[in-house]
């Protein structure tokens, strides 16, 4: 559809590899992927599982494309909060419409492939240079549904954190990103505590996984320069018993 | 192959998941993504699990390229009915040229990797607009393979239809497209049964899964416009004991 | 990353199915795939599983860029062997730079993400033209990681071979190529044994898998002109117990 309507445009496939309905490992996605992006119209679709759903599992949800405030970047996508990590990164979003009843959309719009009906035409629109307000109605930003991550804080010594998204190896990206590090001040090498729910785990502040021996836990910056934590071929999510959202607090080892 | 010997055209993958050696699921599919295709040169291949096959699963049949009636299009694939739902749905087959000792075909030409020695370099003179009569030997296109499927019917009030292809959760796709659902007259939310081998089963003909409660068995039209059978958050085929071709009698249920 | 710094050129995948650390298989698969590519710039990355890997595997390895001997071609990846089969295949290497500092490389450099760091940006400023000089240090070619195959030999009337890469479905890629099988003598149709650790398995030289019978042995040259060993709709590892670098001699049956 992007290359029937958009002849003249480049296509590039971030990931084909996000969790079946996992919005939020979406999100994580989008907005690590922009930053090494060229501008342009960014289209994603993740829909959750839900009562509601159409055939495929796509939510009866409202479809929408936006304009972000640092760069001439577009977006288009599900209005179930996929976008809104990668648009609060790009400086918030200034612009917003309803493209459900676009006149770009492809009729008959089937129930259960939006992405090929109204996602792609209306991004296609976009590549065209055909402009955003007449790609839908007007929605007002601050009634997009949001995406609310867990915020890290400061406990007295600890850095208490939650696990964003876990990853098949079993590594758990965590709620702090590279200033929150810094702030903290772990240094490499250094003995760390992870504790959760009163459980303390032994681990290491290292830069790779060879630093610590096999089947030991280590606590590092990853590619996206969020802290995670990994076991040394192993699961850091089994053997902390840590799931999506779980908490813990992170302590220099004394 | 294609990069090297048409530098100019822009290559689209559809599809790289078609269960191996299921013919009649890549028909579908090609058939399928075709209606939404710019024009072009459309390659194919998928090849039978046959006794006389080739290493790889690659059956000692034809290769060929056709011109189809409606659209400046041409197909490369096997003879094997694999490019005959598209040809059909795009009015049929005016020419047609065995490709199997094609003058573009790369030699030695391999027993087991036709896709890169015969189809990709053919497909790629055709894309340079290089005549499809030089592509091969002149074919009578009554001469190729067919494909069959089962073809829907009434009998009294009940619709009479099969199953074509089953995907991996189970959903059934019937041999029944929009013009048959629309003539049998059903409505959405309106209850239906579904009658296989003298068991019959309740379903409700819905626009999304939601629409039904969870484990409850719907039918609806999918997103290219044929009749389906799906579970919400289950699989249909399972529930119905349904496999590939299995007949089923479709009643308003009283 | 390679859209953004060299937009004009075009991206190709070869495959993103080399079994996760296996250097020996992307290398085979590269030297196989670049027989098939435009001239370019080729850049590949696997990494081993070591024990001094960073967080996802990658080992503290030296990243290289390389120009090969035959044609315009500039291969960008780890110094782990990963490009020297096809360096061998295209000539040979004469010009070496490590680019682990290079002054294209984005900053900061992660641990865990030399593809997008350091290889990416490297190659994109290549196919920009920009010299593979001012793209790191200049190295000694000779100081590269080398890649060692097992040779083929003879010994008697016996063909001495090696098995180098087995597939998902237990085919079995030998070190014998078509000149190897060519002067060895095989004839199409000719039974031949297979002796592994002494014991013998009967086998038949043939050019497709269904000139034997199901569950049989065969002998063939792949797509690539290597002889390999099947088993019609089998796993022939499976059946001659044959793992990686395992021998055999392969013999005429008498």
């Amino acid at each position: 559809v992007l290359a029937s309507l958009a002849p003249q445009s480049r296509v590039i496939d971030i990931t084909h590899g996000v969790t079946r309905h996992d919005v939020r490992a979406g999100a994580v996605a989008l907005r690590s992927a922009l930053s090494f992006m060229p501008p342009g119209v960014h289209l994603a679709v993740v829909d959750p599982a839900v009562g509601a759903s159409a055939p495929d599992g796509i939510a009866l949800r409202r479809a929408v494309a936006v304009r972000v405030a640092t760069e001439e970047r577009l977006l288009v996508g599900p209005d179930n909060g996929l976008l809104m990590l990668a648009a609060e990164r790009l400086g918030g979003i200034v612009e917003a419409v309803d493209i459900g009843l676009s006149p770009h959309r492809l009729e008959p719009v089937s129930a259960t492939f939006h992405g090929r009906d109204i996602f792609a035409p209306v991004a296609a629109a976009l590549a065209r240079d055909e402009s955003l307000a007449d790609a839908g109605e007007p929605l007002d930003a601050a009634e997009l549904v949001t995406l609310t991550l867990p915020q890290p804080s400061r406990e007295g010594d600890a850095l208490i954190a939650h696990a964003v998204t876990i990853d098949r190896f079993g590594n758990v990206m965590l709620n702090a990103d590279h200033d929150t590090i810094a702030a903290f001040g772990l240094k490499l090498g250094e003995p760390v505590t992870l504790d959760i729910a009163g459980t303390p785990f032994r681990a290491r502040y290292a830069r790779a996984f060879g630093e610590v021996p096999t089947g030991e836990l280590l606590v590092y910056e990853d590619s996206h320069r969020q802290l995670a934590i990994a076991v040394n071929r192993g699961s850091a999510a089994a053997r902390l018993g840590l799931r999506r959202d779980g908490r813990l607090r992170l302590l220099r080892a004394s």
